[in-house]
């Protein structure tokens, strides 16, 4: 580390599955352990864009929950996320991440019993973050915020009053509100000079004021919603109806996962946040109009674990209003997916940051269900935005 | 029609289900009875491309099989593709089409037993081809290409040797071999001044020597094999791995239909020229090295008459090598899909000519399963470059 | 009929698709101008058991709907459930069934509003049952209720304290509650001396106040949910995994459909009544205890019309705790499945009745979703149940 | 054991995953430290019918492959067909099996070229199994087959002409021919006076000849060609479209194996084995008239591994001549579903054996794709006819 420069990454939800795999993760590819598989910067061959090394990312982070990484290596072998294999290499491991990685008081975010407001809580999380920085004398701290699903909070519409940074300000210093707790980590990353990736469907970076602030401070970020299974594949193929000027009548789609993220999605406001950033990518490719019949559903169903299993109804009408339809099952591994897409974007940011670029990252759309100040959904689209974004270096 | 230049439409095979198709629909668009589902050409709003209208289209054609466009618009509405609705305002109609498609002998093209060379069929086809561009006095054929998919014959190796078109002739004029059928149509058409559209996998236009007779001519061509299901998913879903840098382990496409070309497909060499076809897409967009085990078979199930029923079955691997799959079924009918590519090519096509263009028309690969000149299988890729190509008009 | 015993079918809903594709196929099976598949009846060759014949049926009925054949007729070939050939042979038919179905008065079933008690409603119905009976001389009418699904009412526990008939009846003569109209039907039809087949989800002969009614009359019943897709595959398919000894851990059932029977759906305490009778089936069959996870779904999909789609995901363990899993997708015509169900039902409650059975016909289990009186979902058992029962005749 | 009789298992095929499958699973089974999930002989609860207990049962066998039981739970592991959590488990045990497995000479089956008679390999199997059969002092030894899948031999056609056992034996002291390898394996048993269960497609103990010599020896004999996956599902499904008096006009369907069984398939010989096998199930139960289009394929995906991955699309007809469709896929794990099954039918053999039963166990039936001297494939039917003998008990 001599001499190099190291960068930060504080995860938010330090002990969810996805962190936990983003730790092992960057543990086996700096051992060389693992193909880099699944990491779309190993796909710049060629392209010498100088992304942080593997070995260069120090990891630390606040969960609500108080465990371990070794017990995150476990769940994940036994959720066959992890092959087995690996877990042996990986039980030899001395884990520092644990040193790094707070435990926080639930009590934190229910401000209003606690008596306590929210800018409490934000200077609490700045202390973590500021800690860990100066422990490690980090240039840039990136915080990724991997944290649980939210409900949709009233907050939405208070947030859109207080469209300056000073007024939001003075909310924090008010108010004991219920609020998404996202929003507090996304204000306490910006106040503390650290760039934010919002991976979940909370509000959060997204909001005029925190944008102003990321402005005024200098900073990027991105968001929202990693895009991972179900919505990615929806991304891509819409497009193909509307290339092909075929009418798409009915995309029904069924969603079935059974980690703490489906478990989380029982509580019916939360649900209503996920569908709700779901349904975007389809509406937006195709022509929104009184004829299009377009439903999304997650089931929670606890034996699938971390797989996800999707199917997809899509009934087109093509010429002479011939009625056909496709359907298509994904059975993918959430936290596999997701881990290295959190990877990536780390790079990227950085990479971002060091070319002293701030406020929303908005070529990192197709990244996200709910890409900030980008209204195209389609992937291709999307990913051909970032190619010559990047092209442009 | 006064004043207003009129472009026929030459269609080969036009006693088939695409050709009916064909016909009825542009008969039902000039009355405005049917929706503009399916046309590409119609999503261009706004862009004003002056397109040949529906109405400035004369139809004729051959077929190797004697029937009327009365039978084949009871077959379409038999097999579900035609509405019945429709059935009854296109029994009203007089069909002039019927005075300009000729039947051939089938001994034509069994050219040994027959005696004659190959350059007498040529001969045949083109004073066909003469009398129906003479009696509409028509400044613009285009000839397209809708016959039954022919076996792959050696005649592959001996184009190979007969590199330009003085070679080719010289061949024509001598042999009597059994070739495919389509290198005829496409001569014919080059000699007679006509553009040409090959709808079918067969060996024609694309082959050196007719390529240099078409730019000597000065007149445009595309083709081969329209992209209409499987396939077209595939070039559409296929690039999602790659850009993820998911690794595709193995991805097995099952194929059902049972119609003509199903029935066409017994004949295991038409089925090896078919499959040949259907598997570039996917092995010129994915890395295709020894680890992608890709397969595509068809088979003729004559309970689905022109519906194909399609299976896609796709394993892959992601972070820490994880194996994954999807899968999709495709339930299309062909014709409904396959015609309105027909008019959408015969209306680019023309407009290109129209604007002097000659040789292979490369931006049109999006419409084929194995696009001449042209190495990107993506779907995506190739519509953009589509759309730069018509937006540098 | 001369001579010949002559059956009346008097149909509930008799201007919905099902009753509309009742009274079309007998007609076209009297004029033998369509095979006999979909009719169970038909398989027992070489049984002699003596069914009426389709051209000694005379059909009646009711429907809140004022409506007639030939527009049913039009609907059933606009939906692809009848195909158009058929069509041209019967609108050439004079629909005598036109004069024998009734439109009743809404208002019949608002009785609070109407300020008129059940009974009066009773009465309504039993006065077209008998004009209809005395018409044709009937010696025997079958009333089939083939109505839209009703909400669940509370009269469900009410109806639980009327444990006799007399009390039901009492209750009948002084209540203007909301009941669920196939109660009243059923009631009719034994007061009237007709037998009864529920064929949807409502509750009605099934209570135990009716039942008695049909014994104290001496006429036999049958119900209640037709099985006719999803239910049925998944009744063929569960004791697989009894049998096996796999443990099935999660089995999601996804319904669309967009006819009349979808859109009812739309009130939540209908979806409720059909979910209900749905997930029977499973739960009977296999082992239900926590580990279950089983679940169905129903949502309306215009666009599909009378054909329903429904995929199923069954999550099972193998030896070793091996996850495995299967699913399917069915595709059918409910029309076309239910109405050879009615025609058999017919046929089967007629020849017992002639036999002297009264009370449930208990071995009729097959073609219910939810049986009276009959705890065995099992396919194969009550088919087998059903034939022992026809052998012993 | 002391006082307690033992049974002797030997396997054929001993070091192939579902040999490796049933040691370690007897083992986790003694130790309860499994659930009896997959074991049908387990659901027979309160049926007191005194199966031999798991602790038992001893093993040997043999392969023409040399490995040790230790390699083959690796392989298990790895195939993620044995949880890695039982992997340590059974890594702590001395596996006395190995002793009892013995590695045959692949030469022995090479008659000709090694120039001894199929007699001389008889003797030399029978060797081996007396060897066995001494050590332990076992009353009863079952030799179960689980080799790979053969050719279809031209054998069958010399068989079909020695109908005697004494016949067949004159030709195992003559000939030098490549005979299938099941059918020396069987004859070994018999004549060591063994039980033999053929748990493959090859042509083994359902010829005339060795059915003969199993009477005349007074031992049971059951097979052939465990019924795992599709056909399984097959044999559950069909028989709903006859009892509905629906038309399949088609069934097609498509297996995707990796496993070492799909390997062998590779011999387009052994396929047509396998295939035969596989499709009598469809065909003996739907009428197989010209009208029924039914198909299977098996197709080799080395990176399944021992996962079976099959989509079966069945097309049928209802009331109307109207066309529906069903699909189903299967991800069963092969070995996970054989294994039980052979320790099954070792419990079920051994107990007719000690009833003093003795040649075809035709009950049995339910187990086997193509059970011997049993025409009926409707599982359902099986399942019924083996309940109703294990009652009659």
């Amino acid at each position: 580390m001599e001499g190099k420069e190291t960068v930060g990454v504080w995860l938010v939800g330090a002990r969810g599955t996805i962190s936990s795999a983003v730790i092992c993760g960057l543990e086996l590819l700096k051992r060389g352990a693992i193909a880099k598989t699944g990491l779309f910067t190993e796909t710049l061959v060629g392209v010498s864009h100088n992304f942080v090394e593997y070995s260069e990312i120090v990891v630390g982070g606040c969960d609500l929950i108080e465990s371990d990484t070794r017990s995150g290596v476990r769940s994940l072998v036994q959720q066959n996320i992890l092959p087995w294999q690996h877990a042996e290499l990986l039980s030899t491991i001395e884990w520092k991440a644990d040193d790094n990685i707070v435990t926080l008081d639930k009590r934190c975010f229910s401000n209003g019993s606690f008596n306590k407001t929210l800018q409490h809580t934000i200077s609490l999380i700045r202390g973590h973050i500021a800690h860990f920085k100066a422990t490690y004398r980090l240039d840039r701290v990136i915080v990724v915020d991997c944290s649980s699903t939210s409900p949709v909070f009233t907050f939405t519409e208070i947030a859109a009053g207080l469209s300056t940074w000073s007024q939001l300000d003075d909310y924090f210093s008010n108010s004991f509100d219920d609020v998404s707790h996202s929003l507090l980590y996304a204000a306490s990353a910006f106040n503390e000079g650290c760039a934010y990736i919002n991976f979940t469907p909370n509000v959060a970076s997204e909001i005029p004021a925190l944008k102003e602030l990321a402005v005024i401070k200098g900073i990027p970020h991105a968001g929202k919603d990693g895009k991972t299974g179900e919505t990615l594949v929806k991304s891509v193929l819409a497009p193909l109806f509307l290339h092909r000027n075929l009418e798409v009548m009915s995309w029904q789609g069924y969603n079935m996962l059974g980690n703490a993220d489906g478990k989380s999605l029982s509580d019916p406001r939360a649900k209503e946040s996920k569908i709700s950033s779901k349904s975007q990518s389809l509406t937006s490719i195709l022509p929104h109009d009184d004829k299009l019949h377009a439903n999304v559903s997650i089931d929670y169903v606890p034996s699938l674990g971390d797989w996800k299993v999707a199917w997809d109804f899509v009934h087109f009408k093509g010429f002479f209003d011939t009625a056909m339809s496709m359907d298509f099952t994904w059975r993918g591994c959430d936290t596999a997916l997701a881990a290295p897409l959190v990877i990536d974007l780390v790079r990227l940011v950085d990479l971002d940051w060091r070319k002293g670029k701030d406020g929303v990252l908005k070529h990192l759309a197709a990244f996200f269900k709910s890409p900030t100040d980008f209204s195209c959904h389609d992937f291709h689209q999307q990913m051909q935005y970032l190619h010559n974004y990047l092209r442009s270096y």
